[in-house]
């Protein structure tokens, strides 16, 4: 079953060489999570051809105008397409007020029922916890109150050893074993072991999402050994003085995070206007940590399970 | 001198069809007035190479969100780019209450000042008089408040005659000319006729913007004559119950005002998702009104001098 990320846009602040402001989907079990919404992400979804009402999910990360602005176009489109179903908000404090303003002026009643479910920003907080997954925020080092999410896949089964003889049991007996139960007779005594017939559970797989932020250690605990990691990488190592009087990061910086917390791929963005070639922000990372790719608008990044054998 | 229209963006409601939401920049004596500001406007401009700097007027029509989204990102841009001069923004009740309230939680505090002028857009109100236009409100029929907007280019001056000895003249004289004024002896007693040397000046141009609106006659005494009409046609006219639901106006509609105001050219927008070609509307409108042209993006209608001879 697939866990992977599309990335609609990762430029920073404005858009610039045709590249978008900052919104990413996570597919889990045919699930979609969308991470930010920089202005003309409906128009992307319609470029990738996603459909708007898989979209049951939406994180937003702080309320700088890149990160958000898309959203009232895209509730106003899922209202002219008649959507039913509650589409769930989570930001900081102040998202709702100003999506209640511009909709009380433009006189909408929505088709659908928007639960916005506002996080605090200082502190680590379980915001959704589904039959899919748990999304945690984990609070970040910007301007202003900034939140990224870390988003983790619920404990998969254990699964059935195929070379052991398994027709001897009935359906309710195999879903016990995939639940880790032994199998026993009427009187409650332990016919089969568990550990004969079945192999340990895949890993839960995971992803943390952490932009926009000033490099900061302080996170590296909380994001140890996901999968895959989205780092903000705004400039060059050039203007490291420039990322801290900012409160961004540069390339180097996200690699840092991402070797000391150990994590089996980096995704960088966040683009500064400034560079038109993203390859030296590429370059500059892998020389500290070598599984980095950039976030282009338009691909997806597969979370491939890890064999445990 | 120029005074043209550039069409930024004519879909209504929702992106579709690589179409835009609604903005317009009407250029006169090389000043950029944009009128609406849908999603993505932004990207609009620097897709048709317009420098930002350059508009200082911006106006809104009313508070659905495909005529006014992209002005906080177009407002955030022009910081970025770190600029200076002023920038008015002429928009009914809320607009300033909406991008104020962004502005806040963004903690931007603007390189430059935005002046906001509120109309009230139940009556015709002048917003701008200045040495290039006079812009005067338009009062629509609409499910929410919405304004048209009558942009006049201000009276031009007489023009010298080059067919006569203008070489007797000083300069002082020659501007005295354009002013219509005759050519007074020490006494103060006319020695040069102003007729004898002048022809009468060009007619000033103008420019009506309408959108979005029920079919209303009411309009026609005041955009009466006008070289250039925009008028919403949303749907054609086998949807005319829908339009007057939907407090839109069709193409055969829109094409009867401009007929019934006498305009130069009509050119039609705000087309529904539903078309996805337009040639039918254009059709519909031409059957009705002759000179009508669609609002495509990136095209460019230019207001031409009518000849007086």
């Amino acid at each position: 079953l697939n866990f992977e990320l599309k990335i609609l846009g990762s430029n920073s602040a404005a858009p610039a060489h045709n590249r978008h402001q900052t919104a990413q989907l996570l597919s889990i079990y045919n699930q979609l999570y969308m991470i930010d919404c920089g202005e003309g992400t409906q128009m992307q979804l319609t470029r990738y051809k996603v459909k708007f009402h898989r979209i049951n999910h939406i994180f937003i990360s702080h309320l700088h105008g890149d990160h958000y602005i898309g959203l009232i176009g895209l509730i106003s489109t899922m209202h002219l397409q008649k959507r039913e179903s509650d589409l769930t908000i989570y930001g900081p404090p102040g998202l709702s007020d100003i999506l209640t303003l511009q909709l009380k002026y433009s006189q909408t009643i929505l088709s659908y029922k928007i639960n916005f479910k506002e996080y605090d920003p200082s502190s680590r907080q379980i915001v959704l916890d589904d039959e899919h997954v748990t999304v945690e925020t984990i609070p970040l080092k910007h301007r202003v109150a900034c939140s990224g999410f870390l988003i983790r896949e619920k404990p998969n089964k254990r699964r059935l050893n195929k070379l052991k003889n398994l027709e001897q049991f009935n359906l309710q007996q195999l879903l016990d074993l995939k639940d880790g139960k032994d199998i026993l007779d009427e009187e409650g005594s332990i016919l089969y072991q568990n550990e004969d017939f079945t192999l340990p559970p895949k890993k839960a797989r995971s992803y943390a999402y952490c932009s926009d932020t000033l490099y900061d250690e302080g996170i590296i605990g909380q994001i140890q050994n996901v999968d895959l990691l989205y780092h903000e990488a705004t400039f060059l190592s050039d203007r490291e003085e420039r990322a801290k009087e900012t409160f961004h990061s540069t390339a180097r910086q996200a690699a840092t995070i991402a070797k000391k917390a150990d994590v089996g791929q980096l995704v960088i963005g966040h683009f500064s206007i400034r560079y038109k070639d993203l390859n030296p922000l590429l370059q500059e990372a892998r020389e500290t940590f070598k599984n980095t790719v950039l976030a282009i608008e338009g691909e997806t990044i597969a979370v491939e399970f890890v064999s445990l054998f």
